[in-house]
């Protein structure tokens, strides 16, 4: 059995936004009790992580290592059309994930305690990102 | 329900090739009308991403960012049998993935506009490749 | 069909320990032909990979690589309560993953010849580590 749900998040630039609630929320509405959920975005410049939600230093932490790992505006990138963030933002995507599944238990979303679904943007600039839940048990 | 198929793809050097259409053909070949399509390499030196496929400078630019993060040759490997690319190439592929989901809608693979799926190869030389895409719905 | 099992894994430092024989159980437990096998941490500061497990010089090359990418103590991290470790072990976490998806056919993992599944303790001391186990076809 598969559910699914498109759901549209407007960014406001470089940061990552939880997003845990409205995955669970789909969860609910599947009422699939073992099974995955994953969820997706249909973009090549955000991305999705889990990490954890407790301490936002965590994710602005992870801002400063991924900046060095693919630094904006960097005079080795042939592609700059749409800016300094623009490759960069490409690599970074690349480097975490555009996708993510969890397991689901007894009806819910088997996260840890401290583990929270996010969105990733990696473009300067607002957008809006599409994401799709898809549930199978 | 599940449907898989077995796909092989033959390399040429460190480069990524574009494989969306074969796994697209996989897809409309299951008949599945929502769910997941999971792709999967059965390798260690290569890996699977999605990406930009309009512009191929992105893919270029993710071999340079790629090529610093892990450099061939570095002497600080010790894993260097099969030459100056060999550890580099392992760890790329865990940098990126070996695998990978995209979710399906109407039967179709529900990418982005300029979203696509490729076989990223991480070694110098060519290989024989087999990629493992399995639908579940 | 979905089945799953939750795993228990005692760590020891940072390093990482092969569980495919573990994962492959719970597949042969639940008794799906064709299908997936979800792997997932319920933590942010370990993660799961899939990489060479012949030569044990491959996974100590990749500590040496994850290491530079995110060093442990860098001044430049807010989120250092729990020690010099913390910050790195969550951005490693980040850069492999806290998931992953094995195909199933025949009833067994399809994995590569010298492919296993391995979870990537990046803390310094010894935790206890719960791995979900979800088997979907």
């Amino acid at each position: 059995m598969a559910f699914q749900q498109i759901l549209e998040f407007r960014t406001h630039g470089r940061s990552s936004l939880e997003i845990t609630t409205q995955v669970a929320d789909v969860v609910a509405a599947a009422g699939i009790v073992t099974g995955l959920a994953h969820v997706f975005v249909q973009h090549t410049s955000c991305s999705l992580m889990s990490t954890e939600n407790a301490d936002p230093d965590v994710r602005r932490d992870l801002e400063t290592v991924f900046g060095r790992l693919a630094p904006d505006g960097d005079p080795a990138y042939r592609h700059d059309l749409e800016g300094d963030d623009d490759m960069a933002a490409h690599a970074r995507s690349v480097l975490s994930d555009v996708g993510l599944s969890v397991p689901i238990g007894q009806g819910r979303l088997l996260l840890g305690t401290w583990q929270g679904l996010f969105l990733w943007e990696h473009r300067s600039s607002s957008h809006s990102r599409r994401v799709v839940v898809t549930v199978i048990g």
